[in-house]
């Protein structure tokens, strides 16, 4: 019985590898990808990445129509989209809103997913 | 007429954010959401998760089905996702296969996305 027991603990721990920290909840998880759902989309990928390039990664949406051809309530909703995620910030400056980059912010998701 | 033309260009001037590098081209940002969808999942953010929590960065596929709760065939086309994305990479040994970490995977994608 004891020997028994005692193959049964070894088949256990040759199965699994250890953990050294403690991986998302799956909580956490759910809302993670829906924060990673906001950059897996090409318009947004390029609309941030045309903000990113701007001087002071700062841009008007004015300027962000003609570069990705859609429309303005169309480039609107992309940028509502990934300032809800946290990758962008919004203030409005006379008629037209500008957007600005949240720097760090795929670093600190990698942190959170990955960092040992 | 001049004044008419130089009232332009100031127009024109005042609209446009200069960029200080070169965006995502159309291709580029087609080719990053396709990688980004393997990570705007729940189950996969939580796969990647405990990969990177285990020791050495490394587990076997058999110790990654409880923790999430499916099926071997699901957990195992999930990984196989992650891994066709750049963020894992797959080793057999014995009967099992095993998924390995690929450090910074994020890091050089948000290099490529955000960097000045």
């Amino acid at each position: 019985m004891t020997m028994l027991e005692i193959t049964d603990v070894t088949a256990t721990a040759a199965c699994c590898t250890p953990l050294v920290r403690e991986p998302l909840t799956a909580a956490d998880a759910e809302q993670l990808a829906h924060t990673m759902k906001a950059l897996a989309d090409p318009t947004r990928l390029r609309l941030l990445s045309i903000v990113a390039a701007s001087a002071d990664a700062e841009a008007c949406v004015c300027d962000l129509i003609e570069p990705v051809g859609l429309s303005q309530p169309t480039v609107s909703h992309h940028l509502k989209v990934l300032a809800d995620a946290g990758f962008l910030t919004r203030s409005k400056r006379g008629t037209w809103a500008y957007y600005a980059l949240v720097p760090g912010t795929l670093d600190r998701i990698s942190q959170l997913l990955v960092a040992s």
